[in-house]
Order: structure tokens, then sequence, then C-alpha cells
């Protein structure tokens, strides 16, 4: 508790600091932070936003704020083109403009702005956002078909916004139609959110699992990430993990057409096996390992690099001394296992199915964790 | 191990109250609660703020959900008049506009939406609130002393707004002109910001008391209130307290043209000794006083039923067996201090300077305590 | 700014609380607090501990006050019968003296102090702890099965102690031994630690289903409780759970006799599934449910009134809407669920596993939990 | 509230750490700490404590732990003489043996432990401490003053214990007497506490001042320090802090003697202006100072290198832009001030009162700051 203590009156001290112009460092400790692959970077991105240019509360400065606040590597705004409860009062003639605003405003910091658009339509096809995309005006089509193709050929990436929106679907269950079998064989979408805001998509995760879709995970934030997501508590909005060969916007995009994503969201890791290991073995290793004495009691110690909290199950064939076979590895730190191998090993393999990493509906990965003791 | 994840997941429980309609509850915590008077309510209001109408980054229905979130009785929307930075996207041909949206947003709460405008000018006069207005639109005049008229004429209570601002006086020096020294002699101005957004002003305060206007705190919030005045660290917004015979707009309106407000600036408070004592004795009260056994060390129990943590210096003739001079009471809580009063008395006083309570520059408050005595 | 006051001066005005004459209470949030079942009291205790009159570093009354802290309804103490090495400073001749001042510093509370002594010999038999004892004094016997038989005539409860001592047992892996088979057989031992400070041992409580013991979880504690479980952020320390007809030392002990008992460990409960299945249902409970309009998506709300942070696989054969298979559900607080239903039901059933909650090595409960539907 | 949850994270991993031989390791964020001076340490030490050996509740080595985890420099282990409550179970006829404990106990440590014996008579002389002796044994005389004058024989360092204890003292008011005056005119009495526990005496330090007394503050701890000063929540034992050429028992014992120290009492310090104003000097620094282009109005950033949460008035002749005339300086951070200067200056001087420092009752020193504006 005094650490908890000092830590408010660090605070404080920001307190003054906040107002010299220039400053824009935020506490690093509401930064989403997920370690890069071996030969990948792993960007935070969320590509799915409103603000006050469609039926957001916020000018697109607040998003830019927040995504720095986040630590993020990029934003998509994504302003419905159908819909404009605000128009009486911002008439809104270029679609643009909500992007225009946030990338300048961006510019100060590394945060990439992708220009993106919602077509908000009945279901089907639902909702969709296009990013990516050059030109948004070009869009406002009437036949929906037809947006998707003028997206496809401003180069745009296109996925399907949360199929399993109740107002859309009244038993929340995400659903193939016909047009959206028609629009992934016309390679006219490429993605699915599996989660939005809140909510999550187990049968959404099976359609992309099914279809060959990228997973994409998004608030769709319309007031502020800080309260929607209880920030200062400790909550996160949820984001795609793009991994990319650079933070640059054709990388980000090349890696979505590619299907090279994870979300993050509410403590959960949801990706395919094949992003899902190699994440998992960068957020998760041993730091260290070695005997006491002549007892055959291994000391090895975990640490994480990421975020999330893991549930992990031991399925090593080995009891350990101070947990059953549950461990919780909290984010950014490490933890010491006493792992009772029975005799000295010079090395020997753990094995933990990672209860909150998603990899199909009910279905969670293994990760495989060798260990070398150390010598004297 | 585990407050750690009941830190963490509360915030997960709080995620899905979140989702349930009608559930319009906030942590208490970031209330600003201060005691009504004996024959006055406390409101707390926040007479200065702007949205994209003017140059704000959010939307109306925002400030309402801070306002709700921070417990307040009333804010003023006060759109610039002459500065309208967003206006090729939001022309704003009504002036009202901003309120009307603020208005229909606060409709299921107790929250009054007063309607205001900044009246935006170089020095002298500088910037002003007119409040309580009936049509911003009839304020768009080029002489300044026109826009007062108006005002006066829609019966508004009228402020200077932040007379110590840099951009206007690069010394800071809140400076008094033959321009304002007209508008007060004739009846057009009424209040003057001592406190606005992170700054405090004794220079301001003086010209309060010199020219007997009404002292006015607010925020002049254009972001985020939660970020900058960093409400989740346990800091708030400046706010005007004002004593008031009703919570409605006419009862705050009288208030505020007789002067009967206090302001919350940063743990500080800043009133006119008339409104200042009247609101100590009802932060402070003796809760509970008795002697243990034959000693004749007193036991005295203050209670603070205010938001202020108070620093006290102890005048009383007596001294303290727990505490030098100096005795902070932590707010919204008791305290209970040993007083040596060297023989049993039946009652005595006890007196203290509130050196975070200012009633002229560098002058602070004594709040008397009379204390009496439990029997058996 | 303020927060980091209040939290800081919060701390001063308990100090002053903290003189008066009295007042015992502690902050509630480091009781232990798990509900009582259907028809019997859920008692917490801590079987094992240590003072200065044997190894340990406190005076009793210091065991005593944590308790008070932790709220638990009895504590055992324990002294070493053959290890006394504080005997040059405290010669201790009657080894129920730490005991006697316990007990009579537990008078104020309701906390029942349990005469108890710890065997003390190599492997085998190890240690063991034999409670609600006469005389301990009486113990005191060259031949360890002696001491056994001595306890049982004294009616004592004996339970083998840390079975996976590493200093006893190299591999940490307990093992049953002709000695501790004959003991059993011989009605002089009852129970067995499966829990023992911070260590666990699957092998222990694979002995205890094998053999019929009664499931004992204990602190140990030589030091401070609060240093040693980390308890102002949040750790606690081991206990048993003695489901007992009502709180006096009779029930207790006719209960423990009984193997009615879980072990609350590092987040983690431990019992068979005869008392796991009744403990869970007392702790996790539909509070409420309903459907919003025509969407067959139920409410459900869980209210979990226990300190556990249940760790929960969703096996009801719907999928949720805000959550992959698995739930977290925070301790003594509620967490509403979206069920995806497919149709409008009257009632349906939610079964869970509790991964954190462990009946037999890698072998976790399920709890049903009836769900009823709200009309109107 | 996120770094907070971080905080306690990083404790769950601190947990497994716990359990390694070999790390001795605590959070930093409980210590004490000082600055030191420009030539002098800043030594922190408690010379007043208890053990089971007179009539407190632990061995010694939870003494020497509370210490570590708290950095203290030295403690002192001073039982009472005459007062053995626990005789009948520790007959104690070697009255160094609780300093031996604690010493050996304490030789992992830089901790220095000093031997100390509580010489505890009625009032007078009341109760007092006789540190750095070399044999308690010798103390065990019948007339008081014989006590001090074998102390001072073996060459300690004497000091007046609690002189306003209510039990000694109805009214609470530390009062001289005929024997005290004899015994400083002896030089058998060189100190006296002006804080002891959670107590302060205003008379204790007018003594002090008019009979050069050196000022001492204690912890008396009986129980547990954490439990007694809500260390969890951010409080604090008393300590005094000694200004010593080195670390080394005897440049303590000189500076005791020469009356180097100061007092450090629940955000309070008292100390003699000699010591008071070089302690200051230390803890409050200019970091850097400059103007934002052509306004006068300076910034200024304090550094507070101490635990102290500084009340500040300001003197200093310049309004300042965000504060009244009190400004709050949190512990272990920095804090920008903006000073109206009127004009561009290229130095000036900052005053302020220490409200939280004490010189002599009812008297608070002014600490100086010259600033040096940055150019460029």
């Amino acid at each position: 508790m005094r650490l908890v203590l000092f830590a408010l009156f660090l605070t404080a001290s920001f307190f003054s600091f906040g107002q010299i112009p220039g400053l824009h460092q935020h506490p690093a400790e509401r930064a989403i932070r997920f370690p890069d692959l071996d030969s990948l970077l792993t960007l935070t991105a969320d590509l799915h936003m409103h603000t006050v240019f469609s039926d957001g509360s916020v000018w697109p400065d607040i998003r830019v704020q927040e995504a720095v606040r986040d630590s993020l590597d990029a934003i998509a705004i994504t302003e419905h083109l159908e819909y404009q409860p605000h128009q009486s009062d911002i008439p809104h003639p270029d679609r643009n403009r909500a992007w225009q605003v946030a990338e300048k405003s961006a510019r100060p910091y590394s945060l990439i702005v992708i220009r993106g658009s919602e077509i908000t339509r009945d279901m089907p096809p639902g909702h969709s956002n296009a990013i990516f995309i050059e030109d948004a005006n070009k869009l406002l089509r009437d036949d929906p078909v037809e947006v998707f193709k003028e997206a496809r050929r401003q180069g745009a990436f296109t996925f399907w916004n949360h199929p399993n929106w109740i107002a859309q679907r009244k038993d929340g269950v995400a659903t193939m139609t016909g047009l959206h079998r028609q629009l992934i064989a016309d390679t006219l979408l490429q993605g699915i959110e599996v989660v939005n805001d809140v909510t999550y998509s187990d049968e959404a995760l099976q359609i992309a699992l099914d279809y060959n879709l990228t997973l994409i995970g998004t608030s769709d934030i319309h007031g502020l990430v800080d309260w929607q997501y209880k920030v200062p508590e400790g909550g996160h909005r949820p984001v795609t993990l793009v991994f990319a060969e650079e933070k640059t916007p054709d990388a980000m995009k090349k890696a979505l057409f590619e299907r090279r994503t994870a979300v993050w969201f509410d403590n959960t890791l949801i990706a395919r096996e094949r992003e899902m290991l190699p994440l998992l073995n960068a957020c998760i290793t041993v730091e260290k390992a070695w005997y006491n004495g002549d007892s055959p009691v291994a000391y090895v110690t975990l640490a994480n690099r990421s975020d999330a909290h893991f549930v992990l199950e031991n399925l090593s064939g080995y009891t350990l001394h101070e947990h059953p076979d549950i461990v919780l590895l909290p984010p950014q730190s490490s933890l010491t296992l006493q792992v009772k191998t029975l005799e000295m090993k010079e090395d020997f393999l753990l094995k933990f199915k990672v209860w909150n990493a998603v990899t199909a509906p009910a279905t969670h990965p293994v990760v495989e964790l060798p260990v070398a003791l150390d010598r004297g």
C-alpha cells in the first residue's frame, strides 16, 4: 500500500509537468505492451472508432490523444458512411475530414492514422470497415456491393464488423450469409471482428477459421476510451496485434491481408496457432533455472513480457512444489516455479495450456518451454 | 496475489455492469462534496466550459457525463462568441446549439445546464462569460459594451474570465482597467474568476474584494476533465460553490448576484469571510469530546464533512498531545485530537487558522469550535 | 493531488483512533471470508503456528492479533515438543505455556485458541501436529509412537505436517511409509497437510484420498503473517475451512475427525467433492436472470460471496456474448454474463468447471447453477 | 490507478522471489529516506524499543527485520531494567541478552545495533534510556542516580524518555524537576524525547532548548512497527535523524553528544535551526528555472529529495500563477512553480516558511532558495 501511495505522489508531481508545453509523456503503465516476435514487429492497432464526424462524441484529436496514452502504433478513423446523426450541425461534405483532422493532430507522435470508412448497412451485409482507402467520398454508393468494389479499387483492406451485434442478430450469433460468401469469394472482404467493444464471438472466430479471414478486434469507441474500458482501474481497450515487417502503413496492410494478427481483449489473446505460438513464445520465456544443493526440485524463473495475466495449466508431467496444476503468471513480471523433477536433470520441457489464449472456440494453445539447468 | 486479481477483475465486473441500460451510478469517490450551510444549500457549479461548438474537443454530451460523474449541481455551456475555429466543419448558425444539445443530454439527471456565452475580446475587456442568457445569437455585436448590455437585457450574470491570462497579460498579474471600472459601474459586470483552470490569482481576488465582485472559479475545460485534473489520481476540477436557497436556476442566479459563493481549487477554498466562516463551520464540527479518567487531557473528535484536506494551525492556547501546532484534517473523515487542557474543564474553545482557506491575498480565516465535554 | 493527501492522512487519522482503548476494529478487507453452507458453519482455522516458546519470533499475543485481524475463527498453538532453540533464554518447563498466554490474550475476542503440540521427529514419521490435547507435557516421550498414543488418550486430532518438506524429502514428493500406514491403521493419525506455508502437494492430496485422511492447510508461521503472505498487497495465509455444526472447540474437533474440511491456499480451494460442491454452491449463486426485449440473450448475474477469484470454464453448451469459454469471477462481488440461449427459455442450466478448485490431483469440480428467468 | 495495479502485480512476483534463500531485498518504498547534508551523513535511527526480553511482543530478530525494511541505519535495543513482566518465562539473567540476539541477527545487514537499557523509575526521574553502554547488568542499582553514574562510566549517551507520558504526568505536560536539573548539571543526562511513539511535546522541546539537550524521537515500539504506524498505508515510525561524520557507532555517539539531530515524526521535522536549515536545504533544491518567451512568469522546478510532504508558505514577495501563498511539495518528487516576477530577472530569491518543520514551540523555519534563470 505504501507502494501505491508512492505511485500517487509521483502523479502529483506529474500535475505540474502536465502544464509545460511540449511535454507529451504519459504514464507508461497504461501503455498496451506486447513483445515483438523473432522476425516481425508486434504493432498495436485499434481499427474501428468514431468521432463527431459520424455518431461519436469527441473531436478527432481526442482519439489521437487516447491512442498516444495507450501507446498504440496505429488507429483507423472509420466514420459511418450512411449514418450521420450530427449532420445538421456538421454537414460533413468531405468524408475524409475526420481522418484529416486526426492525421494532423497525430503529427507530433509516431502514431499511424489510417484512413477508413464504416459501410453501414442492414444485415446482410451489416456493417463493414474499409481501411487504407484513398478517398472516402467515392464510397458513397447506393449498392453495397459497389461500395466494397470501390474500396478494393482503392486498395482497401475490408472486414466485417460485429457480426454478433444484437441489433442486427437478435440471438447474438454471428452467422454466415450468401452475400458474405460472395464478398469473400470476390476478394471484397478479408477480415472479421471476433471482438467488438466489450463483446467476443466464438461463432465469428469459427467463421474466420472456416473462411480464412483475418482476425480483428476493435473498440468501436464512440464515447471515451478511459470510461468505457475503465482504464484507470486497469482495464484496456480491445486491440488488434498486427505482426508486420516494419512500422509503416504498407507493412501493416500487407500483414492484415496475410492474416498475421492476434486480438487482445479483456485479458484474452485470440489468434490462429500460426500467430499464437510465436506470440506466446515471445511473451513467456525461461529466464533462469537452477537446483539448490542436491534437491532435485528445480527452480525455474519464467518472465512474462506482456500485458496478459496468463492462466496456465501445467501439462509438463512434473508436479509443482508451490502450485496445483494451475499457475497464474502476472503481466510484465517474473515468477519462479519449483518443479519436482524427481531426479537431477540437465534439461527438461515445461508445457502449459494457456487458458486465456484462444485458437478456436473452446480451444487453447499449449506453450512449450525448454528448460536448461544452470551449472554451478 | 489476491488483491491483484481483485483489482484487475473488479474492473472486469464493472465492465459488464456498464452495459446494463439504466445503470448510471459512478464511483462516489470522484463526487465533489461539500456540506450545506445551516440555511442555504451548497451547490457545486462549473460555469465555464467549451465543446466542439467553439474550440473544445468534445460533443456537449461528454460535458454532461463529466458533470454527472463529478456530482455537480450545475454547469454552464459557454462557447466563444467570436472565436469559432471549427466553423468550416461546424457552421454553428444558432449560437444556442451547444446548450440545446447539452440540456437534452442532461434530462435523465438532476444536473442544471445553464445557457451562457463567452465574450471573447482583446484586453480590455478580455474574455467574459455571460450566463443565464436567453439567446446567445443576440450577443453577436461588434461593440463589446453592446454585448454586455444585451446580456444584461437578457438578465445575465456576467463575470470577467482569467484576468491573469498570460496570453493577454504577459506578467500574469490581473489588473483593473478603465473599461472594467465602467462595466462594473454600469452594472454590466458582476463577477471575476479568481481561479481559471490550473491558475489562481491573488490579484484577481483583491480586485474582487475592492470592487465588490462575485468570486468565481471555473475549469474552462476544452479537453477532458479526467485528464486535465488527473481525476483518477484524486484530482478535481475547480468549481464555484454557490450558496443558494434551493436547487433551481433562479436561486443560483440570485446567489451569484448576491456574491454568495466560494471557490474550490486544488485543495484550497477561496471565499469572503461572510461565506467562508459558515462554510468552514459546516465542514468541520466537534463530534465528541471526553476525558479519560482523571487526566485533564481532553479527547476531541473533529469531523470533516468536506473534500478539503484541511491544514490547521492550532491557536487555541492549549498544546496537543499528538501534534505540533499544525494539524492535518483529512477529507470526509474524523480525527481525534488530545488537547492538554491543564485542568478538567466543562467546556473550552478550539481555534484554528485554516491555511488552505483564503479570504484575501495571504489571509486565512480562523475557525472557532466550542467544545463541551461529555459527562460520565 | 487530493487522493494522495487523502491516502496519506487517512493514515494519520487511523493513528489517533488506534490509541483509543477498546477500539479493536481492523480493516474488513483482510478478513478471510467464505460463506456458511446450508446446514453447517464455515469456520476458518490456522492449525499450525509457532511463537518464541519454540522457534517462532513472536510472543503468543501477536499470533492472536494476527488471527483477529484475519477474522479467523480458530488457531492452534503448536510449539515443537523436541525442538527448543530458545531454551537457554526460555526454559519452557510447562509445554502448555504458549497456549496459556495466547488463550488469555484472546479472551476479549471470539477467537478459539486450540491447545496443540508439534511432534518433531526425523522421517518417518517426520513432523505431526496433535491438537485438542489436554496436557502437552505428557507428550514428551522418547518413542514417537508413544507420543501419538498419548495424544489419542487425550482425545487429540493428529495430522501429518508438510510431508513434502524438502529438508526431510529431498525431492519434495510426499510419500507414504510403513510407519504412517501403521499410525493410520491404529487410529493415531487422522489428517495430512496438503498445504503448508507457501507449498502445495498433489502427492499429499492423493495420500489423503487413498487413506481417508482429513485435508489440512496451515501457515506454520514462524515470523509475521503480514510479511510472509504479503497481506497488505492482498495476500492471505493458508487456512483450513472447517464445516462445523457450531462455533465451539468440540464441534470443530468433530468436524475434523469427520473430514469435513477444505483448504484455502493462494486463491485455490482444495477439498473432497463431498465438501467442495456445497462450498462452491454457497460461494457462487445466481442473483438475477432476465431477457432484454425479444433478444434470446439472457443476462445472468452471478454473485460470488467468497474470497476466491474464480477461474471458470463454461461447459453450459451456450456461448457467451462477452467472454470466451473462460470467465473470471472476482471475489466478494457480482458479474453479469450474457448467455446466448438461442431461443427464449424459462430456465436453463449453467455449468462451469472451477479451475482454481481441486478435488484430486489435476482434477477440478464442475458447479451447476440452475437459472430461472424473471418474468416481466 | 493502472500504476497502482502494476505495483501490485510486481508484488505478486516478489512472492515467489521471497522464497529464495539469500534474497533480502524489500520494497524501497517503505524506506525512510532523507538526504545527506553537505558535510555530514544523515543517519536514521530508532533509539528506543522493546522485545520479549522486557515487555515487548517480539523476539529481537523481528526488530532487526523491521529496521531493515525501513532502511534504518541504527537501532538501540533498550529493555526495561526494572520492569520484567515476562520474567517467569524468560528469567533474563544477563541484561545484555536482547542486544546480543539482535546484533547477531543483524550481521547480514549494514544495520548498527546499539546496546542500551531503559532506566524505569517513577517520576522523577521517570524513564530514561542509556545507550552505547558496555554492560547492562551493571546498571541494576537501587539508587537511580547511581544508575546514571554507571551509565556515564560506561560512556553512555542518556536521554529522558516520554516526559509527557500521561501515566507519569496526568496533564501530559513535560515538566522540569530538581532531579533532572541535577542530572543535567552533573552531565548524567544529555537528551530528551520530544517525540515518543505517537506523541509530540512542545514542552519537551522547550526544555531541550532551555537546557541544551539533544532532541530525540523514538518509536518505543512494543508490538509491531507495521501495525502501530500503519506502514502499509504510508505511515512511518518516528526516528531520530543523526548528522554524523560517518556511519559508525562512534560517529553517531559523537553526533548525539553534540546535539546534531532532528526528529522525523508523522510528516513533521523537529530540530534546532542549526540542524534544520542545512537539512531543509538538502531536502529542497531548485532543479531548473526558466522563462517561456517574453513573459516574466518564471518556471521554477523544485525537487524534494526527502520523505516529507512539505507545507510551504510563500514569503518570496512574488505571487504564484498556480498557487495561493500555501504550496504543498510532495515527497521524493518535483514540482514546477510559476512565479510572477513582474520583470525578467537573472536571479531572485524564493523564501518559504516550512509549516511542517518546527524549531521551537509554534515556531517554523524559513528556507531560502536562490533561483538563477536559464539562458536560452
